[in-house]
């Protein structure tokens, strides 16, 4: 047993349409912690794509930035990814939630055609290449999939989403609530949250059930 | 047992220092759900006193709303407090975080003098005079405390907070982590969660708490 587990958590803002979403976000910190497991806080220094108003789903002409808004959630407490690889994680996770789609990648925009932010890109990378667990909610799994393309990994059901998944390489898997879709050879950890229309219940059990999944592993 | 308990969530904005904390949020909805309760989300619709930058500390130019700021943590499933009485709920809670007693109140710049904004008030003295629980995390309880007068609450150990409670006629008991303060006879949950030194467990579990109490009295 590792008994100082730590996490790299990547935000991508604060709200579902066009950030992180919130309940995502904290049952993960929540999973990690009850777990005995510790994190950092990480987020891109870039402006949103845009800003949601979460009360009417119409686009507002603010600006808003990633690390700032991210910081909401995380009280403060956050770092930009420019600086997560110059520490040593056990494990990155990404809660989901729109902004991974519009900030952290344009998937939301051009589908398979997508691009991930370079910093993201290559922090993927580095752990893949290091042999550490990934891990991705909700629709993050498909940024992990446009980088490392020949992965398992799962967005619950959506057959749009999970189109384009096939499209860079990777292999989708069908989950139900609070599974988890685990890619061992690659130690890809992926589970469909609000991908599903979903109880913050449910939410709760998928985010824990992926950080345990993803210890369990580091521990072997 | 009530198998169709409903509670009226109310949120201050989206984010500790200008608006409701997002993880106490978060965890209450959650609690509720978990105990197979019911929840409604509601907000004034009203400008937030200031915007602060949650990574830099500092008070920002921006202007934001309240009502379209929570709608953030509530997926957009969220109402103005003033439709809450038109609709019946078991109980009410107030989460906590700085736009409780910046936007809810006065009570972060004038402390003892402060006034609980007129709708938040009407709803708090309604609950109350039809005997039905009210719930408050973390600073919350003041303005319950502001309107009520004569209760017990506790907002964990701050001794200044508690002498300003003090102030209002209400009587402060002294909590740790995770401890819910009941007033049995005005039907009063308080917990301190962020009031004190907290890690995000420690929230989960306050959350819980109260709402697992403020239940087992509305099954009396």
């Amino acid at each position: 047993m590792k008994n100082d587990i730590k996490f790299a958590v990547i935000l991508a803002g604060c709200g579902v349409y066009d950030g992180a979403e919130i309940h995502e976000a904290t049952f993960t910190l929540y999973g990690i912690a009850k777990h005995e497991a510790s994190y950092d806080i990480f987020a891109p220094d870039i402006e949103q794509y845009h800003v949601v108003n979460h009360l009417s789903g119409q686009v507002s002409s603010e600006k808003r930035n990633v690390l700032v808004e991210s910081a909401r959630i995380a009280r403060g407490n956050i770092k930009p990814t420019s600086e997560l690889l110059e520490k040593n994680y056990d494990a990155v996770i990404f809660p989901g939630g729109f902004g991974v789609a519009k900030n952290l990648s344009d998937f939301a925009f051009i589908g398979e055609k997508c691009s991930v932010n370079e910093e993201i890109a290559t922090i993927i990378k580095q752990f893949h290449s290091n042999k550490k667990p990934i891990g991705a909610l909700c629709i993050s799994p498909v940024i992990v999939a446009r980088v490392l393309g020949n992965i398992d990994v799962t967005i619950g059901n959506d057959t749009n989403t999970a189109s384009a998944i096939k499209s860079f390489g990777a292999n989708h898997i069908e989950t139900k609530h609070g599974e988890v879709a685990i890619d061992k050879i690659h130690k890809i950890f992926t589970t469909p949250c609000y991908m599903l229309d979903s109880s913050i219940v449910q939410i709760a059990e998928g985010a824990e059930n992926i950080v345990k999944a993803m210890i369990v592993t580091i521990n072997r």
